[in-house]
């Protein structure tokens, strides 16, 4: 975490819970936002028209940067080859790894600071929370240390003063999370966390099935419409 | 350097000198090619056809990711920006400051990254040396270890065996990749290395005072069609 709220960051915003949370608290606390949301191809892709919905709720700067090019070359993940099914199950499942993207927020926080160094931002912010480690091995802290020695490095005096790359929930769950959202008035039923895309949210696949048992354990209603009637975690 | 030659490689490949030496190198060796050349919109976008062609006479698999998107987010580098001019000069001077793309060779890396686990390579290789290191700091030894140590991190569980990220010339001169391309029969009148992108090198810029150096320092006959004679460096 930096020292101080940054003046303005830029947040890799999905449109799902936990990035349009992060957005709703740095507006909160006066950062200016570049919002970026990245098109790889995922089968979830519906989860990109509701990133601009909230993005101008927010009235922010928000570029949708394509890289469908390079999705198009990542088989055998479930999030970006149709010839492999999304899995039922929870969330922290082993059964979840078929949905590891390789190498996904290394490259996605590396647009993330190309964008910040160009627009003369001082953060970079992701919403990687402690329910994400189990399964994916860049949302642990230990990633975002070496990602944010390897920056440093990088960029040696290019970067501003401060720059920091910071992931505010990452020792935090999604129930945490959901509490916070809910204070800050995140519109919860806009955000998108299904990995199947649908029309509605599926309500058995890992994400869906993680949003329920958030809202559950933090004591917040539920605004989400889900397919499937929900049997408990 | 990996311990053995790598199986399968996933290589950054401009179309330049330094990548298509690497490339010659590796098929020498026996290794698999992935090529990997970028389009983020660089004024220089000649160099994707050179790619191509060098591609097509190592018979390798080649893909050209489209960035554009991205690159027309990042404003003010040389390479990117139209409305700055590409400085002319010594390449390893303070003037060259402006044809720094923010944050370039993480990107490049992590893009390769990702394919090259997507697609069971074992290496990940990119053409940086020496003479890169001034100006550059993502052209670095310590950015490489960092680089490395944060692709371990970010990818636990999911690396192959023996999985490498290097720059066979990290601490060689432009030159020494001059005389080991002539030894490999690098095509090296196929190679593109001007920051200008007209129909021949312009001569004067960073990248070509570099070129034309190097191979007057190798004492390797130079092939390349200049503009402007050359004043000496």
């Amino acid at each position: 975490m930096p020292l101080s709220v940054p003046r303005h960051a830029a947040v890799i915003f999905s449109g799902g819970l936990d990035s349009s949370t992060a957005a709703y608290q740095l507006a909160a606390d006066g950062t200016r936002l570049t919002l970026l949301s990245i098109d790889y191809g995922q089968q979830h892709r519906t989860e990109l028209d509701h990133a601009v919905t909230i993005a101008a709720q927010l009235e922010a700067r928000h570029h949708v940067v394509d890289l469908r090019s390079l999705g198009a070359l990542l088989e055998g993940s479930a999030l970006t080859d149709r010839n492999v099914d999304v899995p039922d199950g929870h969330y922290a499942h082993e059964t979840m790894r078929s949905t590891v993207v390789p190498h996904r927020n290394a490259l996605l926080l590396d647009i993330a600071v190309s964008v910040a160094l160009s627009e003369g931002a001082t953060a970079v912010v992701f919403g990687a929370h402690a329910g994400d480690h189990p399964i994916y091995p860049d949302c642990r802290p230990q990633f975002l240390a070496a990602f944010q020695q390897m920056v440093a490095v990088a960029n040696e005096g290019h970067l501003p003063p401060g720059f920091a790359v910071f992931a505010p929930f990452l020792h935090l769950t999604k129930a945490d999370i959901v509490r916070i959202g809910a204070g800050l008035g995140v519109p919860f039923e806009l955000t998108w966390s299904c990995y199947r895309g649908g029309t509605v949210h599926c309500g058995t696949c890992g994400t869906c099935v993680e949003r329920r048992e958030a809202f559950c354990l933090a004591g917040v209603a539920d605004p989400t419409e889900y397919a499937a009637a929900w049997a408990g975690a």
